[in-house]
């Protein structure tokens, strides 16, 4: 993996994750680490074009299958053209979002092949796991107000639900790497709590 | 798998795949079979947009890992979209190309991941395997003579005979739906040699 250090950050929708995500690189870059802040989907041109075809307005529906392998190969450009060269030359990479949300979101929210998901991914980030991944946790109700105002959905409750289950499975099955993070307080009680958990674990 | 056949051709550039493929079809939609023709890159939106990034005039590198997830999206929605639907409607389907040819030629012809390549093409194709594979076979010095004239560089002949040698490798492991016939001789005598298999076979 490199001498660097690859951090990333979860959650659902409205948790706070980019407001952490940024306070986090702001503090690694004041103790003089070089930070590489990057997201998914990815920042490459294939990335965008990619993105094109997700979200073209069209008629035309893509098969689950086709669907979960052009997230991957987004995934797949990012890790070689971004994620890994900054490693190697020994930045800390800290990425909102990785293969997790893909498990999360379309297994655990859509109910699609968790199975195939972890499968193709794993082929897709060519063995590159992060170092350590903060997943922030907070009731869907709470989260969605902050996102839509007055205008939530029962369907869309039920469906941050699943997603949130599914993060809690990701931290049972990996809890060395995934860390589930109360998203309750101010954004300095959170990210006192990000930064107690960089620390113990030796990261910087 | 429904009631219908999966056909699928293989072989290098310039064997006569496609005449071969035609004669069959020919040959079958006279017994009265609604045969479906097909090929891949698959004629579906979703194969058009993904084409056209791949073939883009552009100094953006694809990696590896991309471009197979790209060729495994556009196989995905081409078997969900059009084979799946005519064989469970009792179609015959002959298909130019499919999985094979993503492992000869990427994986033997340019010496990339084999195994991550039948791992993701095999959620691609959601457990979808032709009945019968028919893989025309010829010297890549015959065959190039064909389709480049004179202008036949070493490289493409060891590049071909890399892929050659894929097909065989497949043909040893799967030897009950992998069939290698000669592409020596008449178009004729070799249609008579497809022929004889499709009956032996007793798929018509």
């Amino acid at each position: 993996m490199g001498k660097g250090v690859f951090i990333t950050f979860e959650g659902i929708d409205g948790v706070g994750k980019t407001t952490q995500l940024n306070i986090l690189c702001k503090q690694l870059q004041k103790l003089g680490y070089t930070v590489v802040k990057t997201r998914e989907p990815g920042g490459t041109w294939l990335g965008r074009q990619i993105r094109q075809i997700l979200l073209a307005p069209t008629d035309q529906a893509i098969s689950q299958q086709a669907e979960i392998l052009l997230y991957a190969a987004d995934r797949a450009q990012h890790v070689q053209e971004i994620v890994k060269p900054a490693l190697a030359a020994g930045k800390i990479v800290v990425c909102d979002r990785y293969v997790d949300s893909s498990i999360a979101y379309q297994g655990y929210g859509l109910g699609w092949d968790v199975e195939a998901i972890v499968q193709i991914n794993q082929k897709a980030i060519d063995g590159l796991m992060p170092h350590l991944t903060l997943c922030l946790d907070n009731e869907p109700e709470l989260t969605l107000t902050r996102t839509k105002g007055d205008r939530i959905e029962q369907r869309d409750i039920a469906y941050y639900q699943r997603v949130r289950q599914g993060y809690q499975e990701i931290a049972q099955q990996y809890s060395e790497r995934f860390k589930i993070i109360s998203a309750q307080g101010s954004i300095e009680e959170v990210s006192q709590r990000v930064w107690k958990i960089i620390q113990e674990r030796g990261l910087v």
